[in-house]
């Protein structure tokens, strides 16, 4: 394969998103082997160890291979043993593909724990300005009518590394900046079925949602999402809710900040305006540069990033490479996103694996081939909406210093000659 | 609620798919509270145990609850001990929603165990007509280009319980019945990328592809699937393929039988015709009326069950329920599910949670007004080549006795005055 052969799309070697489509144009990694060493290649004369004899046998539920056992949540706990359940555990973005999150590696945010809730004990409640108040207990809740989607939820804090709170460029894994978001196929009531079931007063033009956990997580939303597209989720990835995201049930706000979507969901109470609860006043507010803090900034904005490479991975010698990442907007569909590799110079339009859904991650994808030259490799996303990433410098210049929520500035990767990946702010 | 205001779309209370959706026709399952009482319903009053202290802290790989514990996949051994690793491993379609199967009740069907391979010293060999034998290395394949698809693998023998091996009903959950299929999201490199850099031999028109389990598993695929949508899989639902699913690599070939989608793959040779592995002649032909057996049935055909209700569970009194369940073709997308409450008397359409995607599984759902009367509960999927589900009776006829495979025929469940769930033939 010669370069002449390539359709370049942008500066810095990155090329048409159909060019490993077009033929020929391959990573040619493999070892070519000769006719008679081929020919042998066959089951006895090379037959490895674990052909020789019967195999494992069955399980009832499935586990990662022994192998993969470093691919695991990163855990940050900002008040250490003082406050084991305050903190998060982000997804390794660096080891995954696609754009379903597997249940055991969905990014968890907690406030003071995960609770061991008793199902059976368990009730949701739903009451304030209505004609009916109604507790639900979980086995009257699964006869309801449910619906199924793919969505993701983001954490309002995700990306905090590269947010105002850290004016030099953090060195950590993809994941540890960006790992605050998953994606999963979560299956549920839609809550306007249970609202309606109550009776909706009309001054009721808010609802508070409560948490189960010992923080008794509380959040305020207006009515028109609660009759939207609200879920009372039951299933994530087709098996009922795991722990950490709030079993038995959960609330999903699809494109809202992920903290909104309250897990351990205990209570529903219609009012007539927001509570102005802890978790909306002494945090999850957007510090502007006056000084000023702004409230209820509910839609996550369009982001992307490239997943590999990335920092957590290097790059292993000059050659073909096919770019990857993820991307999302909680205003609905991701519409488009370029790549560059000469740090926003020139951009390159990515390739979108299908379905591309509303509030979902959609995993995007561009062949480079990488001349062993120094790189800064960036992903820049744009929503149907028309919303479109800003670079970080225009970003933080929007909020005041120490701000951190709803960081979705275009990330930029410092791609140095021996293949290391890093941080880079620009 | 009364009668009168319902939309009836068949018999025996079946309602319109969208009527849960009008506003009113709820199940009406909750507890109605007074005034005082819901009023009274905040923290501190009744506090459950688990907010009363903070919660456990942050795991590395989530686990589910352990109330879910007896969630598992049913293992049946054929060979008992002598042969522990040769047998099935069937997802509890009972117990799950929407249409991804989380990794650790995707199904297994293993011919002698699940091989224990160090992914460091696995290899993919390409050979046969091909200019250039290729031996790939895991770590090589993962620098190709990759793409994801959401789609399902069922294995041939699916339904056997149903099948000319079973000439009696046999009273399973739904799960043992049909549990043999799954829904995953899966990335990995198109096939046809690694044959063109191996260069195909114009007399290549078939390829046969081999497992590195002990029973080294093989099949022979016709060279367009192959060079069609066939996929080398390494990622399943995001991360790495599970062991029971074919780590570090397995063959991915949409819609057709699973054994097909050879796991633990090591070799691929390009052939001029089929090889007649043991595979493909001992096993996995089908037994026709007259004693022959057809061989290269490749396509999985158009099919569906009601998961809820179903075996293995009971319904709970007279009232409202939503009928859901699961549609799949190996033809291409489901064009259309039907539910029938009287044996197949009337039909009523369901709607089909999206986005429909070709062989994938479609989660469908039915309001059902269940007035306590005994029923015959029946699901006819149809597919958008204009294939439809057949009476069991039906496709019993079409083979010879005691033949298993390929069994696509509607499933009856029979619903007792008691709330009984039955396993029917008709």
């Amino acid at each position: 394969m010669s370069d002449d052969t390539l359709e370049f799309a942008a500066g810095g070697g990155l090329l048409h998103r159909r060019a490993f489509l077009a033929g020929g144009a391959v990573a040619a990694a493999a070892a070519a082997l000769s006719g008679h060493a081929a020919a042998a290649a066959t089951i006895g004369d090379d037959a490895p160890s674990w052909m020789t004899g019967p195999g494992s046998g069955f399980r009832g539920y499935g586990e990662p291979a022994g192998q993969e056992s470093t691919v695991l949540r990163t855990i940050l706990k900002p008040y250490g043993d003082l406050a084991p359940g305050a903190g998060v555990a982000l997804t390794p973005l660096q080891n995954l593909e696609g754009a379903i999150t597997p249940n055991g590696l969905h990014f968890e945010r907690s406030h003071n724990g995960r609770p061991g809730i008793d199902p059976d004990r368990h009730k949701l409640l739903i009451h304030g300005l209505v004609a009916r108040p109604l507790k639900f207990t979980v086995e009257s809740l699964l006869r309801y009518p449910m619906a199924s989607r793919i969505c993701f939820i983001e954490c309002a804090g995700n990306s905090f590394f590269n947010s105002n709170l850290f004016p030099e460029a953090m060195q950590v894994p993809v994941g540890m900046i960006h790992g605050l978001v998953s994606g999963a196929e979560w299956t549920g009531i839609p809550l306007a079925t249970l609202l309606d079931e109550a009776g909706l007063d009309p001054r009721g033009k808010w609802i508070l949602a409560e948490g189960a956990d010992a923080a008794a997580m509380s959040r305020s939303i207006p009515i028109e999402k609660a009759l939207g597209d609200a879920v009372i989720a039951l299933y994530q990835n087709g098996e009922r809710l795991r722990p950490e995201q709030g079993y038995p049930v959960r609330l999903l706000l699809p494109g809202y900040e992920g903290n909104m979507s309250i897990k351990w969901l205990r209570r529903i109470k219609v009012t007539a305006g927001p509570t102005h609860t802890k978790d909306e006043t002494s945090k999850y507010s957007d510090l502007m540069p006056d000084g000023k803090a702004r409230q209820f900034t509910f839609r996550m904005g369009v982001k992307s990033t490239i997943t590999r490479p990335a920092t957590g991975a290097t790059m292993r010698g000059a050659g073909l490479y096919q770019i990857s990442g993820l991307a999302w907007s909680g205003h609905g569909r991701v519409a488009r996103v370029e790549i560059s590799a000469d740090g926003g110079k020139s951009w390159a339009e990515a390739a979108l694996d299908g379905p591309v859904l509303p509030m979902a991650l959609t995993r995007f994808r561009l062949p480079w081939l990488w001349q062993g030259a120094p790189a800064l490799l960036q992903s820049r996303a744009t929503d149907e909406a028309g919303n479109m990433q800003v670079r970080r410098e225009v970003w933080s210049a929007q909020y005041g210093a120490g701000h951190l929520y709803h960081c979705n500035a275009i990330q930029t990767w410092g791609i140095a000659a021996n293949g290391d990946v890093s941080n880079v702010y620009i």
